[in-house]
């Protein structure tokens, strides 16, 4: 059965790049996906699965239970787009200015969306339950995943798994760890405060752009000198706004960013020292600070069974798969949260376009539609390594 | 006659507040100031005084031709207002968002129209011509002076006088130079272009924001190390702006500021070493940058003559007042164009309210309306003064 | 046979005490060594063990030919000191100006001399041969090991053990890994070569005391910015001179600093970033350079064997001492060339005071001397399980 | 009888150069100038006009008095050297190591003793009486001005005049100003107290030098953003010094400096900017520090009738000399001192080499050694218009 079900993905792809496209051309950032949210209920009322939405927020639910005894497994794809204007020229290009899908959830939906519609003519002979978790806002904490399973709709799975689709992983190759996978992903938010003034007289004012040039100076020897340099932590500032004139000196500067790490002391040391050099700099300036810090995603941390089915087992979805155990990623992830108190893992899908290499979260993205049912094949895959390892 | 004149704007003094508060109510930034030229226009109209609108832009020309045989004389008030959020609670608060007269330009305009109502009864017995300047787009170069007088429509005037209320002077009090006056004001943007990514992968990118915060920091040396300490020169970045969101390196960074000299070699080398720090930073980083630096108005520089007149007899339009010759401004004037084919006068007129003194561009900038009768009398008083300083 | 020697090397505890503060009264730095080395050849001379000193420069080593066959092996301990002005009150407080031994090498050579002399009475009975490496200028690349090497003097040893006394560790703990264990450590040296002048004028300098400020502040970008943040590397300054007078504006300044990575490509890396940042800062002040990098000790990578036989059977030598295999640490060590031909194993004996803990290279640095007898039989616990493992 | 005593200078010239080579070949640095003030003795003893030595400390004066009836004025010539090591290779290049006359006080020396010697043999017919101020230390403060003065020797003189060889004024122009000439000069120390370490745990350290890199680029905001534009300020930083070892941390970084100012308002607004920047730096590091600020010499302001003395007259003594009235200069000088109590004027001594101008303080420092009859004679023609300008 599962080899002719694999087959019925691959006869899905064109419906998956479809989707995908679709998808790709109406971006919606994160907690505005109601379009989104819409367009996959569709899909499950148009296949006749049974699911639920505005779980937790705009989450979707579908869930297809099978004909035959089994356990529970919960299958994810985020759906939501990134704040970044593409700059790609693709005819899929996003049409919502301001919005893209640059990390490629659109493509996670699409192949989740696939797999359900593949799955479906083989319910009878299915054993278990899959539950199509399909999550909104990812890439903004506190994110989709904690209030879904806060609704306790999920309380009664057995394991989660999801994927990615990475474009710093060739196409085939399935990359995993048996641990620690995604870094802990923090926000935060500074405003220096000073006092504003003409261009032209500096010393009435409190200049805050230089103030804040500063801060953002001496932030980079949290990692540099701080830190300890066998642990890992990035502090990155992702956006800068201050002044509204050129001829008038700002009285306030706007900063957000990010804190990556994989250990919790880590992550408190660089809280502490952010904030001593913030407050060390405006007391050399005069100058008031606002800094609103907060704790965002932690760690995705596999669990070392789930991890070993989708490392040493997906080749069996699709022979030309390779799989790789992996150094951890700095990125963080909300699926960390589905781990807490579930067996699970997560793993990337790579989806490289050799010749069209941009980073995730670039405005030049791209992933390889190839992939599509490579994501769609594996997660089948785990759910059926799943089923077959606690078959009783 | 003039006694009873400088007594008629007295007399005007409670129109002027009106016009003023008014004014301050519908702001109109640099080159939008429609409206704003609309209702000069509707008062010469209203007082039958002949004039010309859109000239040069958004400017209005009046023209008050005496009885008696004289000197024709430009007396100028702007008109234009800045791009910035009022946090005054005045009744006459700004209601246009994001505008505001910061800068006291509605006074200048209350106070011209005044002096213009005040005037018109005794217009037989006044000898020469009066020309009403009302000039838009002051705060930003290239500024409306220049397209006015392009425009040739003063080249028939002799002379040329104007002020600025000022809160860094006394109520009452009168300060002029007989020289250089006010500072060159240059404007400059500068666009870093470095490489954007995910923020957790700093090694992938090149990060703007920490590029153009090294930019801002070593600029501090052009003033500190570069000029000669004995010339005066100011450097300010006025906005900054970068990133779309919080976990995404920025691929640029964009500023805008302005550069204050009094002297052109002083100019060309700020020019010169900042495009230096400039360019050393990107090379550092690998990153490139766009440096577009457009010299402004030159230095307003006093011409003696028209500059005794204003600092020897300011006193006869108004025994309360007291005059002062002080240091030059940093601040910048496009009244600088008219003084360089014409003689004149810049002055400020004192107008600080002392338990409010916020610095002019400052979201709570205020002046004391009581200078508004002030400034209208000592113009006259210019105007006076020069006729009878040119009698045959 | 192997009981009666580790309890002879406790019965050495004093004399190696006295050995050991007599070394750190006298301390000499790097590759000026005479007396030490001298002291040592004395000590084999005294015990009768032959030995050959001015082995690759004040290298010293000492043959003791067991009467049983077995391998030949060689135990490290090296002897130079720092330059530190030692700061702490003890009674052998360093007697020599400006030197110190703030890192512990006055108690590897008193281990090792308590070895040798503990060992002699059971010389008939040993199986192979120790080689007693007593080796010069390890805090100072290119360091003595390499030098040693070079002489072939240790060509026909088939093994090399060495450990290092460790405040980071308490006593009783022998720390290693089985692979990478010490980074690569590679010194610098920068000149910035700017314009001098008078304090005074600023404008007619190129300040290198400003420029050099500059440099070590972007250079923090090195390691927060351009390094993979899941590689490990420090860049530091260790030392900054310029100017010699308040009032005169420094021409140059002199910098020296060290580099530490676990790999060739992260070296490289940084080697190329420091490059472009000390250019680009130039290139920002007019300024030259002159940088002087010398790769220095590669990592220190234990054999895994090796590494196994120390933290499978150090306790044999002393059921108190507990075994730990850690993460690598990033102090360097020219240890690493033994092992780059012949198997062997690095590794820690803890030495921490708790109640006077200061860092290696502190000015305030101390160990327990009760970690001289645990250096010295897990050396010669090392040695004898070399010995078992390849008996034939 | 003047044009004769000009003409004597005049023939003192290869005596003065002879006697300005030889102190340029044995510079004594700021209060360690015994020789340099022996020889001085000597010289007086030799011509036989009366002399004191020590006075407050290394200073000489001599006395001769005239025949005719008239004021006491004092001359005065610095005799110290900088602690430069001269990279010129003239001659008479510097013999003592790390010493230079890199200022041109061997020449000032030269000139005031080619004046008493040619003034000896007129001795008779001269009005009033001259005093030779031989000082030490002046260019290290608290220098040598005030304990000369301090001893009261001087109180008894009418007017003190005083030059300097200058290089960045062409041979044959003596410039002055009727008011402030030379700015305040301060001086201070700063010490940055982290906490040391190895090179390879920047983490458990708190590294100064990078807590100095910080402090050094901040404080280039207080001048560029600080001070008023329009008020004139320098501060420098000197030297610096920090750590004993390219792989240690260093634990502190010690700073000297200067700050330069013409009125005490804005001297008083660095030091706290200044300090308010290190203590904020030092906030953002967990470090402390320790500043020393001197306030030194005050400004050096000309008493305008003697100033005018010097710039309508000087053409007098030698009609190839002009005079020009400049900007005052940011360089500070204990001439000062002589000023607060006794009319006088300071003026400079134009003396460059066209093709080899190097600022003073500058290794490769040299003046035209022609400019130093026009010293001597500028001197006494200030002697002798102070006199006429004061005949009962």
């Amino acid at each position: 059965m599962w080899e002719t079900i694999f087959q019925a993905i691959d006869d899905q792809y064109n419906k998956m790049v479809e989707t995908r496209r679709y998808l790709h051309q109406y971006p919606e950032i994160s907690f505005q996906e109601e379009k989104t949210a819409q367009f996959i209920a569709d899909t499950y009322e148009r296949l006749g699965i049974p699911y639920e939405s505005n779980v937790g927020g705009n989450g979707v639910l579908a869930t297809l239970e099978g004909g035959k005894p089994g356990k529970t497994v919960a299958l994810r794809a985020d759906f939501d787009a990134l704040p970044i204007e593409e700059l790609n020229e693709a005819p899929y290009k996003s049409k919502n200015e301001g919005a893209m899908h640059a990390c490629g959830h659109d493509g996670h939906t699409a192949a989740l969306l696939g797999l359900a519609e593949a799955l479906l003519p083989f319910q009878a002979e299915l054993p278990g339950t899959v539950v199509f978790v399909h999550q909104h806002a990812e890439e903004y904490a506190p994110g989709g995943a904690k209030p879904i399973i806060d609704t306790g709709k999920l309380d009664h799975v057995d394991a989660v798994f999801g994927t990615h689709l990475w474009v710093n992983a060739p196409l085939g190759v399935i990359q995993s760890t048996k641990g620690p996978f995604m870094a802990g992903a923090d926000r935060f938010e500074l405003t220096i405060q000073g006092k504003g003034g003409h261009g032209a007289q500096p010393h009435q004012t409190k200049d805050a752009i230089v103030i804040a040039s500063q801060v953002i100076t001496q932030l980079q020897q949290v990692v540099s000198r701080r830190v300890d340099p066998l642990k890992t932590a990035v502090l990155s500032i992702g956006t800068i706004e201050a002044g509204h004139a050129f001829n008038i000196i700002s009285d306030s500067a706007r900063m957000t960013g990010t804190v990556r790490t994989f250990d919790s002391e880590v992550q408190d040391l660089i809280i502490e020292e952010m904030e001593k050099i913030i407050k060390g700099t405006c007391v050399a300036s005069g100058a008031d600070y606002d800094l609103n810090y907060e704790k965002g995603y932690p760690p995705v941390v596999n669990h070392k069974d789930e991890a070993s089915l989708v490392l040493d087992r997906s080749h069996e979805a699709d022979p030309s798969l390779q799989t790789e155990e992996i150094e951890p990623v700095m990125a963080g992830e909300d699926f960390a949260y589905y781990m807490h108190n579930k067996p699970g893992a997560f793993y990337f899908t790579g989806a490289q376009i050799p010749d069209h290499y941009y980073p995730h979260h670039h405005p030049k993205f791209d992933f390889d539609e190839k992939a599509l049912p490579h994501a769609a094949k594996t997660l089948l895959q785990a759910y059926r390594s799943y089923q077959e390892a606690h078959q009783s």
